[in-house]
């Protein structure tokens, strides 16, 4: 998608794998910057700080990652633990370690320059991957913005989204923003109401890229959602995930349940939209899924421009004791459907088994 | 309650009638500054600005204000310009509207020092009121969380609160957190977790006036008390509320609503603790009430230390469309019982009738 007006990707890749570039995911939207990643600690470091985000494009991150890991010193030990630094670092999100289990299965058995350049392919595929995957989700979702535009009589369709499942959030098209692009470029008239999604703003990312394309939205704070669905203002939610559970049911930032409750008890449909890779057969139902527990810092400090610039401030005064956790559990009951790139999908055991097995992408 | 250890009331009144002083809310929790209200026009930019806020409050300031007016000038013009300009400052909260509806009961046909006298009776009365009907839903309150302390064997009773209806809101226990302060004086063990309330942060001075009082307390975003409620974290959630309207629906800060859902897709009891002031006969439903729209600098801008000192940031980039809705309605369906003065009532038609026209109190 367009930044500054020039079309590009989240990464960017060094023809001679030397490394990879990303944007420097904690200093948007306030600053464009593009930071190089040469080596699998920078990648680990680079997604334990959070500098990349978005369950997709830990993925991607971490394959090239672990592509890195085995140029400099093939070695079982060293691998095992750029894996379970990773695996500890974000715990929720099920695409890092299907990212480094694909990247694992194609170096078996090899060492040295030819695990390498084994893995350095494999990572480029899966990033390609993530754009045609991305790209299949808004074909998908275009449908039902076509549909809801259509109910309307070609009024405009408001979408709120949660937290930014956009393209920062994915190499491109983002995966619930995919299907509002898409309906954009066919002329449809698109608005979207953007939760800031405290603790770490990440709905400032996702007007930032929004206004980037020039998709009219507006910036709600998180508790705001429920009225605007009171008030009918809200046509669909969207949103991206991190792990989809075998019954159905969606993790995702903390918050996102809230707003599947207030769209379930106004009718509003819920759609979550992902890759078939963040579907997790393997844990059975979503209490089964580790919340991380980030840093209290992000609650009680918050980053902003002063007339100096850039800075932080503390919002509280005192010490007061907070917890952090960064995600929460949207049962499946509260989701009308899945967009995956294979079609839409029930948010069932049945469902997301169908879906994921299927042959047909 | 205690303040820097000593006991004190929101409101300080000076004898000779010359004006009242309030906490400047704005400055709260970062700074405690008293400062003096000597006009109605003082009063009226106090609530209009938010320096003073919480409904009980409101109403209290309005009726010193009142009493100020007709000191003055006992013109009902002027008066008339009072009320109107106070009604559209703060929309939403119904206590405004009531106590400014008492003190215009008690002038009424009086002009000069005589109206200036009985108004400063009544506002002085009213303060009192407020202290008794908050303790006396403290006592009601109490019971519930007695009760759940005994479910759990006398183990920590977790609380979530919303938004600020601490005595900080009121002129002392406040409502929603009356309860809360009985049953620590009472020695049951208790534990509050504060959503921080966005966009104004008002659960930095809940937690801060909890802190005075040595209860323990847990800051969290907004987004997160839906997760802790499905982990089982939360026994009972205690808001306050500014209108019930006729129907028993409950109108109070941005983002009550989205815990309610909650807390009835989990289970836990959901109370509101209001004094029966607060309800509002004349208005059919909660879609009744208008919802305030506030400054959109609410949401663009957040306020905290620096090295320097207190100083504000802006969190967006660029120049983001927003909107700032300050209440939302939950259905009565999703409230367990309203806790007020007279004891708990049902948030049904019948149940606010019967409590607001009870004869007990």
């Amino acid at each position: 998608m367009k930044l500054n007006g020039h079309p590009t990707t989240s990464v960017r890749v060094h023809k001679d794998g030397k490394g990879i570039a990303i944007l420097d995911q904690t200093l948007l939207p306030f600053e464009v910057k593009w930071i190089p990643l040469s080596s699998w600690e920078d990648c680990a470091d680079a997604i334990r700080q959070m500098k990349v985000r978005g369950a997709p494009l830990i993925g991607i991150v971490a394959a090239y990652g672990y592509a890195l890991a085995t140029r400099v010193a093939y070695n079982e030990a060293e691998v095992r633990r750029f894996r379970t630094e990773l695996g500890e670092a974000r715990p929720t999100a099920i695409n890092l370690r299907w990212a480094l289990d694909r990247l694992a299965r194609v170096t078996r058995d090899q060492a040295g320059e030819e695990a390498f350049q084994l893995a350095w392919t494999e990572a480029k595929a899966l990033a390609k991957e993530d754009i045609e995957v991305n790209e299949s989700i808004g074909r998908h979702g275009l449908e039902i913005i076509k549909r809801l535009s259509a109910e309307k009589n070609g009024a405009r369709v408001n979408i709120l989204t949660h937290c930014n499942a956009g393209w920062f959030a994915t190499m491109d098209y983002g995966t619930a923003t995919a299907p509002i692009y898409m309906a954009a470029r066919e002329g449809i008239k698109v608005h979207v109401f953007v939760d800031e999604t405290r603790p770490r703003n990440q709905g400032a990312i996702t007007a930032f890229e929004l206004m980037q394309e020039g998709i009219p939205c507006t910036v709600i704070t998180d508790n705001a959602g429920g009225l605007l669905m009171q008030q009918n203002m809200v046509d669909a939610v969207i949103v991206g995930t991190d792990r989809v559970t075998a019954n159905g049911d969606v993790c995702n930032k903390i918050g996102t349940y809230l707003k599947a409750l207030a769209a379930f008890d106004n009718n509003v449909p819920f759609y979550v939209a992902l890759p078939t890779s963040t579907i997790d057969l393997n844990t059975e139902r979503g209490s089964d899924v580790p919340i991380e527990e980030r840093d209290i810092r992000e609650v009680t400090h918050i980053r902003g421009y002063t007339i100096r610039g850039l800075e932080e401030v503390r919002v509280f005064e005192g010490d007061p004791h907070v917890v952090n956790p960064g995600f929460d559990i949207t049962p499946g009951r509260l989701v009308t459907h899945l967009i995956t790139e294979r079609g839409l999908a029930r948010s069932t055991a049945e469902g997301v088994r169908r879906v994921k097995l299927s042959e047909k992408y």
